[in-house]
């Protein structure tokens, strides 16, 4: 599915060509070298799910645009300088099926560009001008690093369904609950309407990262950037596999997995991400994701009459219809 | 010179203190690594200059308290931020003579600990509730980050004297600069008090990294908790070694450093440094670290009358005579 024919970008195609320009601004002033990286970074495929989710949300509210544009700046921003230091340390080589900064850069220029991005990200926020969202802003950043922290100082293999959903709050669905509810907190909308849009980022972000989890089973390699399976290769449980492990508990792989064997058993690792990819635990996880969009898409059910939601539902059956 | 035998400190002891429990308290609801760790950093004998610059410059304005130890806590934390990357990116051993972080923990952890903090320094910022002083904030981080940047993306080596001022701005006087510009900012005085009270904490900052950078060969390994000299063993050339090869250009150790061979030959570092160490660069350098102070005091004498000044005078003049 190319950009041009999925439709609810259509609202926004012009406010996202300014967000473009303000990213690629952030360097202007800078290294050539670093103009490279951003502009490496930036043009490396990335949907622009965040920019769009937070201009649809606020032009939906009637918002002021230059603002918005801001603010979907600033989260992208933030975004892309979290996985900049997280593809440093996982060792990771692809994303979005084109090299990572850290296999072409030094770890130290790696870390600077990230905090370079870092610093105008939250800039960026500052210029939003609004008191309560730079808080908010912060905020998230800290729940986002805390959860890689929490992350890495556990020991990595099986992990409960509820550190699962932790995991994915911090990583993916905090940073979209930010970007609703701070669409709504720059178009001045009633407080009760703010906490709504919180909720539907919430719920579209859990099951945006659930379906992320998802394609790393099901997706072909060209599509998802890098290997398959490689989250559970990498040790790391997500949803498909815990859903593997409940109904298959006497399995040999499984066995191997629970007892933290799989470093060890390269053969019993291919089989399971084979396994897994072809078993009912997929549905299920597509289940589950399904609830999250229910619940989003519930959330903008109950807004005001009189304001055009349609984009936002384009958008959230998108996030979980993507690539299949 | 301890703490309690500097006079300036008497009139922030209470500020400090609440200052230290805004910091620990950082960590509360977090890993237990990660609180050890902060305390290992908080601990590790940082004298709190820059808290204590902020606090005394607010209460000299009569700035509200709360604001004050919060900006001062949120600059303290950034300041030990970039130290985490810094120390990271340098392969730094030692740190005010103890082990720093990334000695001790995986380059992973050592990114994200910094990010932790680079995430709660933006949080008390934002708690300023200042718009112009967050845009400040974010701005100086740009400006610090955008330095180390510069240094790593030049070769390493002699350097011009511009190059080395546009560097210890980077580095050290534009946080100094932004603190005391945030204390006006927060306590509500006239922009005209605002600037100045900036120019005040620019050349402050500048005279502060030039002792600093004198310590590096004067001090006793103990004192700067560090190896003598490691700045130019380091390939890093300061204002010593640039006062030095001016005044000895015909020097064989000089002539081994100027065309790039210091690494080859480390008979000529270790003379060089204790030829530096032992010359009339030492002074010329002190000279320059005066004249800054100068300004620096200049400022201080030109704000309107009835504002006590003499806590920042006595601070002002410890910052070239500390360690001495």
């Amino acid at each position: 599915m190319s950009l041009s024919t999925v439709t609810f970008f259509t609202p926004v195609l012009d406010g996202l060509q300014e967000v473009e320009q303000l990213l690629r601004h952030q360097a202007d002033d800078d290294h050539p070298d670093l103009r490279a990286a951003l502009e490496h970074l930036l043009s490396s495929g990335g949907k622009r799910i965040r920019p769009t989710l937070a201009l649809l949300t606020g032009q939906m509210l009637g918002g002021p645009h230059d603002k918005l544009v801001t603010l979907a700046a600033a989260v992208e921003l933030l975004h892309n300088a979290t996985l900049v230091h997280d593809d440093l340390i996982d060792g990771a080589l692809l994303r979005r099926g084109m090299p990572t900064l850290n296999t072409r850069w030094s770890p130290a220029a790696t870390v600077l560009t990230g905090d370079f991005m870092f610093s105008h990200a939250a800039r960026l926020a500052a210029d939003t001008d609004n008191l309560p969202l730079i808080k908010h802003f912060a905020e998230t950043l800290a729940v986002i690093v805390n959860g890689e922290l929490t992350q890495l100082f556990s020991a990595r293999g099986v992990v409960s369904q509820e550190n699962y959903y932790q995991r994915i709050y911090a990583k993916t669905a905090s940073l979209m609950e930010m970007t609703t509810r701070a669409a709504a907190m720059v178009s001045s909308v009633d407080s009760s309407v703010t906490e709504t849009l919180r909720l539907y980022g919430y719920h579209l972000g859990m099951a945006f990262q659930i379906v992320d989890d998802i394609l790393d089973f099901t997706g072909e390699q060209d599509e998802v950037g890098k290997p398959i399976g490689s989250d559970l290769r990498q040790g790391l449980v997500t949803l498909p596999t815990l859903y593997y492990i409940e109904d298959h508990p006497d399995q040999a792989e499984v066995k191997s997995l629970l007892a933290g064997e799989y470093d060890g058993r390269r053969e019993h690792m291919e089989s399971l991400v084979q396994s897994i990819r072809s078993s009912d635990a997929i549905r299920r996880s597509f289940e589950k994701a399904h609830d999250y969009v229910d619940q989003a898409t519930e959330k903008l059910a109950g807004m005001p009459d009189g304001i055009e939601k349609q984009s936002l539902l384009d958008l959230t059956h998108y996030i979980v219809d993507r690539r299949l």
